[in-house]
């Protein structure tokens, strides 16, 4: 089993990364609060893992929640059942939520573990490779609005991160894909011999060969540790993070939630900032190629839909998160393995590289 | 003008209190972080002060949102239209909430700004007394859920509070009265020198005598920011700010939010906490007739409304936050002037309390 730390002062806490963690019990009762526990799950991971983890928890009076799957059903509504759930039983505020599914029940069991009695304990048991390498380390949750991604939520950290990487045995060739897109992303943003390990390596890791897979995972969440910890709220250097993400989250919002898996919006997204980055002068065309080429050999999309046109892209951009006074700033390459957040392109050159996209 | 500080650390803010604060704009553009600003309000107070705030936030760029007055609409769909008015601007992550009005307009607007965008600043502008004494301090935001009162929120602190006493003017006596409640629990949880002020001074107050106004929520806040600034998220000392607040809060569940006011709720619960604590001989006879003749004088309730029986009212009070494993604990008083949490008392003693006050 690997250990790495996230290290943010008295909300520090561990990601476990290994084989067959879920069976082990001690594990989790380290970082259980209370004797109640939680377990939030969604329809498709409850068949395969949740009496493995609830023979983990035998000690602790227990209830589940089970969600329907899919990015679309992260919404407010779907919130208010965890708090329907929490409170029929009703669950006291020394309690432990459990998220045990992808990026979406970890965001969703996340916020309703932050605003539940105003902050209970929650740990993260991510069953996907976008979540083990990604969502469930740092401590972003929200629900999307039908305006915007990831529009409520919070900063809320979990108490553990359980990466049981069994888990990803059962994951569908899709949805392991476009976790990949967020591997990808870490070496982009800031560790280019993580990238051309990936490019090295990445028909083991998408053979799900176990060695490789764990070292995808390990120098993922390694990368994203150190970043949470320099800057836990995102007022800063975090933000490097989103690359590809506001494109992204212009095509999962235009398309409708769950149309597009979260990491192939990513994987679009990434295309479109090294274009862009290109248009800057940052970028050789080589290098936007390596970076297509990787994409390509994961199986991920680098174009944006053919369903969402060029001013409806632009105006479903304005409502990022990153925008400041009316201002959009993006994530972009100054080289690869080096991300910045800038403002300091043409609207001219960020038209063109959404005019390429679109067509 | 008198300020009072809440110390804590980088999320220090100041209390303003005084009149004609609203008129004041220097005072806010110290607090408000970017150019863009939605003002929370309701029905009743949009006529009588949104304009004097629009004036002070002339250089901003403003929006305001109107919602129906009363804790009934303190829920999650009412918080999802601040969210949709936010993002139909759509304002930015740099952008300021305000909240004009009293309690439920404080809870709202400041979880809303809690959960916009994971986090936007916020200032409360309270314009009733409950507000201006202890809803609009300390950081704690929620709505409610049918099951329970205040199940749903964050501890979240704003800018800068501004409490403008001439707003008081307007306010209808039975919304003063509920205030009261408020300023007498400080007296009785810590604070008996003031405890005696008010007994000495009551008719001045309800008769808005602007300087016994003036130091009664002077002293409360004083009061409740060395509380907060002690304890922050409530694991310890700040559950005592709950005197009444458990029995209230299933008068207000069970009877329906809205029925009561918060206010009238916590008088109620005051004097079941009172006669509890003279069960366990804590207090005595006299003592309790003092709270009991204060509350009487302030016009409030002493008892639970008969709609309510024995048995919901226990079964209401099991939803409370401060159960740990089952247990129920209760503030009650040591003596007066000094408040205890515990779970030390006889369930035989509890349900003596509820039957008299239930009958």
């Amino acid at each position: 089993m690997i250990t790495v730390q996230v290290d943010l002062q008295e909300r520090s806490y561990p990601i476990y990364i290994g084989r067959g963690l879920l069976k082990q019990n001690s594990l989790l009762a380290k970082h259980i609060v209370g004797s109640e526990v939680m377990v939030v799950t969604n329809e498709t991971v409850a068949p395969l893992y949740l009496d493995t983890l609830l023979k983990s928890l035998k000690d602790y009076r227990c209830a589940e929640i089970i969600l329907p799957d899919g990015e679309q059903h992260k919404t407010l509504a779907v919130l208010q059942q965890i708090f329907d759930d929490l409170l029929k039983v009703p669950f006291s505020r020394h309690c432990t939520v459990i998220a045990l599914g992808g990026g979406v029940i970890g965001d969703m069991a996340g916020f309703a573990a932050a605003c539940y009695q105003r902050g209970v304990a929650y740990i993260q048991v991510p069953t996907t490779l976008l979540a083990q390498v990604d969502s469930s380390v740092g401590g972003k949750t929200a629900v999307n609005h039908p305006l915007g991604k990831n529009m409520i939520g919070a900063f809320y950290q979990p108490r553990c991160v359980l990466a049981d990487t069994d888990t990803l045995d059962t994951l569908d060739e899709r949805q392991l894909r476009a976790g990949l897109a967020e591997v990808i992303k870490y070496g982009l943003i800031r560790d280019i011999d993580f990238f051309t390990w990936l490019e090295e390596h990445a028909s083991e890791v998408l053979a799900r060969e176990p060695s490789a897979l764990i070292h995808a995972i390990e120098r993922s969440c390694r990368n994203k540790a150190e970043i949470v910890a320099a800057d836990e709220r995102e007022s800063g250097v975090r933000a490097i993070l989103n690359l590809g993400h506001t494109f992204g989250h212009a095509i999962e919002t235009g398309l409708g939630y769950g149309a597009w898996l979260h990491g192939e919006a990513v994987a679009a997204g990434m295309a479109m900032a090294a274009d862009l980055s290109q248009r800057l002068g940052w970028l050789s065309a080589t290098e936007v190629g390596r970076v297509l080429n990787l994409l390509e050999r994961a199986g991920l999309p680098r174009h944006s839909p053919e369903a969402i046109h060029k001013a409806r892209f632009l105006e479903l951009m304005a409502v990022d998160k990153k925008v400041i006074d009316g201002c959009l700033r993006l994530v972009l390459l100054r080289q690869l393995g080096q991300a910045v957040v800038t403002d300091g392109f043409d609207s001219d050159l960020l038209e063109a590289t959404i005019d390429k996209a679109t067509v």
